[in-house]
């Protein structure tokens, strides 16, 4: 077998690890989610998403950044009917990256993003950030979903008037960064259209107020948007631009 | 003095409480925050916004939503640095609402709306939002922040480049919804221009990724924005949207 | 309108809490509840209560007090089989109280007093004591119910063998302070006399041991005693007494 | 040696304890303290006095209470300037009360009395009960003070006019139920007069508001009162009464 | 009556504890458990033995040890089947155990060590030991069960294929520490060889897998092993290994 | 790139998922540690480990075993003086297995064994076992650590006096698992021999009583033992001797 993966905390010794607080200071936090994600995508989808992500981030960032720990399991209690779900609550998944954080702090490392596949950590997450601001007020905390950072590509896909979970655009990205493990052929089209949903479904999609329903009752399949119409190269398209916009933003946090 | 305020549940006997639950299927619930608003606006601002807000809704839909008890107190870690600031944390938060929804649905109603002033609290009210769909599956629970769903007429304002917290937007409805509680003469601009931030403040405007950073190191006078100049009239037409489009809102999930 | 209120810190910009901090160095905080209060009151008597004897206390200590953020909802479980009322949690108010107390220490307050016009809250109180000797050891926390301030005036009302929630002495109080929310044709005796009460409910009524029982096990209508045989006046010599004692309590204190 | 204790569920196997559930429906938890009591009296003094109280009141019952686990050690951060004290949070003693709670329901018992020593036990006891309400509500839940339940006798003694933690009363209940364990040669008052107390001290004696202070800041050796004034036979009297109370009580409660 | 009972520090007053301090440096505290103990034993087997033992070896350390206060009940789910058991969850007994550490080391003993004559607290105690390596840094924590001490002894007792809990080593314990309390000609062999056992019951006997079953899977009348066959010698061999090892234990310690 | 990973619940899709169910009746959770592992392995050594043998024994289980999510990291508050170790609390740890075994139980799974690579979850683990007693009476869960099941191949592998952590037996197996992890020239021996620890250390070497000490006060390197002495095959011996063990568990369960 070849080396040890570059960036990855995990793979370092103790040694190595000493090294990097200060040649990496960033650690990048790889958060995903264990649940439903359609007829065609596997339930690790979330996890596998940041992880790819947050090496290629590294590789941009050339060692300035290292890989630590993930968080496999995230919040996900609105797939549960769906087979194979695993939900953590939001205050175990607050306590781990609170955990994460005081330790790595504690090493010295000083900015830590945490980069979830699963926009269902992201309330969680921001109530960390609010602790973590009394507990470790050295500390730069900062975290970012995936796909919203890549809006106006999704946007350029020409995706379903209702689309989102296991949808046109988490579809494209891992038909680019995970294709052995995407079942093309049992990809189907969940709800596509506001019309398909009923009255209560419609008033989840407009932001706010925001209105919370288990997902049986927004799409049979547990899939919102059409998975059918993406290919790789629009997954490579989202993949990039999300890489870019988080290389930006962490030269930028290390250049403040 | 004249009778109870119409629509407030504080204000009924119990016998009344039993006939809203049929009468007033939904039960709005304010939330604000106790914390630094600049030199001009009161601590209270937030809640104040959250409780009149209330109000204008619970009129607009004419007995169909009553107004359960306040959350006076949000998450407001940010705003510690400066005099007065109380802030709670979000587990807190998390347990007073979730308590809150458990017994206004041991008592039948099903439909709650939590109303926050306090943009702070948004990220423990998705958590909550998430526990409930376990705890309690057939309880439909929403939320909404205020100044968000008027975002169209508050870029009408012409607000300053940086803006948001005691600034353009919130000043107007407090001179509209309070104004015997704003010190007009000491109103003063905050952090208005890109420029003016230290380039970490500058990383906390972009959206995602998120980074978090106390409130005294994007601003020394706790505002962003510039809240002279805004009148009551501005106040009165962001007041109309957000109420407007809440009532749009309670319409569509009374009949839904 | 008129000027923000006199003595509230809600009301304050944080400049003005600033100055509070050394020119009104006790804060008072009313905690309520929410719950039934028979066929006459509303459900937030005690909150109602609390606050305006908070303001009446305030003003009498014509400055050196200041009243901070309310406890809206206090500990009520036994209530809950009549409609409208919500409950929280002892670790819940325990938290909030103890989160209001480490923020107004932060900022420079010693000395804060909870005024409980709900004596539930009582036992949740006196843990928080117990606990802020440990994590706040230089900050003096006092708490207090109102009608046991006011024991013996009570006593002169002429008041039933079996008397409390929502009876004499509670009426009095409200006809006094907000008879606007009294339904005066409404109110109604409740369990009176010792002989009315079931042999198990009678233990609840000699101090110690002490036995809780729910209320509907007490008295059908969610009253003890009888508030019909009272007036305003008395109300006016209820909240007289409890005001008198409080001020001097607070003159007291800021003496020793 | 000889038998086990008869009324001690700990010293009966598990077939006694099944044939306990119907025999004897009560079951008695003393509650302790851990804690200085002075130059002269042991640190388990409460204790010591709860589990003698509870022997007492088992005889007193004939076989209708069993005695249950005790809690040796209470809520004491009062104490903790003195050596020797363990103290616990109000939290943990609550768990353990509903804990046992929960496991004595289980076996199907119903009726609950902790007999607590300590008054800084009261407070979470009370929270404990307002617990129970919600989730054992079969559960009838009664606890109680000791000395409280004789106010009558102990006024009788001749108390000081500052008397309390181990002074006069609770000196004469362990020369009565722990003469061993008192070192009556080096008993010694402790604050006795009001004017010995500073003045925030005096404001912890009245009752309500009710201020928390720590026992060095009342009494340099521990002691309110003079314990050197009382007999053997006054604990005698003091603790007759109380057990007859008790007795009656369940006698009470087992009629109702 | 008696003295005090030496090296027993709820016998102490608190000047004789602050005494201990220095002259004994170490705590024993000793934990039990309140659960079934098959037809002979009673149920506080558990407490009794570690008590007894904490005295022997707090006798052999002639005074470098005190005995603080007791944990009466310890972790028992796989009994609540039976009658009479009490048990409490892990974080109750952590919470407890490190509740007492804090004090203990506030008053400035260094050396603690947790006695426990039952296996089902070991896990919880293992997790204490971590907890305190970051919360106490200077507190050296030690704990132990009694069988386990000394296994060689029990082996040499020749007992059953299958043997445990209240079987030949527990007995013999009880037979010589409290023969009183042992109800002789009800003891009665439970499951004592392997064909007795389910074959699911079979894999809970192998160490690593650990799979937990309730104890009325294993045995109908909550034995295991045959404690008719051992005698109070039996007995005496095994607690004087246990106490020999626990005072060269802490002898080492001392001397460390 | 290659198919989905069998046995892997992360790789497949939830139609997959709801088949499992029943195909795949045993879910294995691998558990590790994210902590110093001396000069010449990784952090992750344990996860890895534990995920590898995961596989090996879902493999010899030829599908009726599933593996789920993975617990990166582990309880090791001993190894945080030592840069990169990342440590949860107990009650985190607790809490996610919890939850991932609720929610496995919930889509109709009742075998769960957490395979750990880090002993320094084991009580952890063997608290949450005594938990779902009581909340999952149904689910069997069992679990177990690596190494201590190859005890009889370590010890014919001539380890050290003293051994362990990053010593002989957890080196070979990452030899003959993840070779291209290992710094093998960079392997050091830690402390070897009982002389070398001082008389504290020793103390914690001999089972029960059992004393916890930060590994900074055992190793000045971080290791017990000498894992210069290894080879990949004597890793292999000591895997298959594990994953073996682990197969017979799992087949004498299934048939059980």
């Amino acid at each position: 077998m070849s080396a040890p993966r570059p960036h990855h905390l995990g793979d370092m010794t103790t040694a190595e690890a000493a090294e990097a607080v200060t040649a990496s200071p960033v650690v990048l936090i790889p958060a995903g989610a264990f649940e439903q994600h359609g007829p065609g995508l596997p339930l690790a989808t979330d996890l596998i998403r940041a992880e790819r992500v947050c090496d290629l981030v590294a590789a941009g960032l050339a060692g300035r950044a290292v890989i630590g720990p993930s968080l496999p399991v995230g919040v996900s209690p609105h797939h549960r009917a769906f087979a194979g779900t695993v939900s953590i609550r939001p205050a175990t998944l607050a306590a781990l990256v609170a955990e994460y954080a005081a330790d790595l702090h504690r090493h010295g490392w000083r900015k830590l993003l945490v980069v979830t596949g699963h926009a269902g950590n992201n309330a969680t997450l921001g109530t960390v950030a609010q602790e973590l601001l009394g507990s470790l007020p050295e500390l730069e905390f900062a975290w970012t979903p995936l796909t919203a950072l890549a809006g106006d590509v999704v946007a350029g896909l020409g995706v379903s008037e209702v689309h989102g979970h296991s949808g046109e655009a988490e579809t494209a990205q891992l038909l680019h960064l995970a294709p052995h493990l995407v079942r093309a052929d049992r990809l189907t089209a969940g709800s596509t259209a506001f019309h398909q949903l009923t009255p209560l479904a419609r008033l989840t999609r407009g932001g706010h107020p925001a209105l919370a329903l288990p997902y049986e009752r927004l799409t049979p399949n547990g899939v919102l948007g059409d998975p059918t119409r993406v290919t790789p190269d629009d997954g490579a398209a989202v993949v990039d631009a999300i890489v870019s916009r988080l290389v930006a933003f962490v030269d930028a946090w290390l250049a403040a």
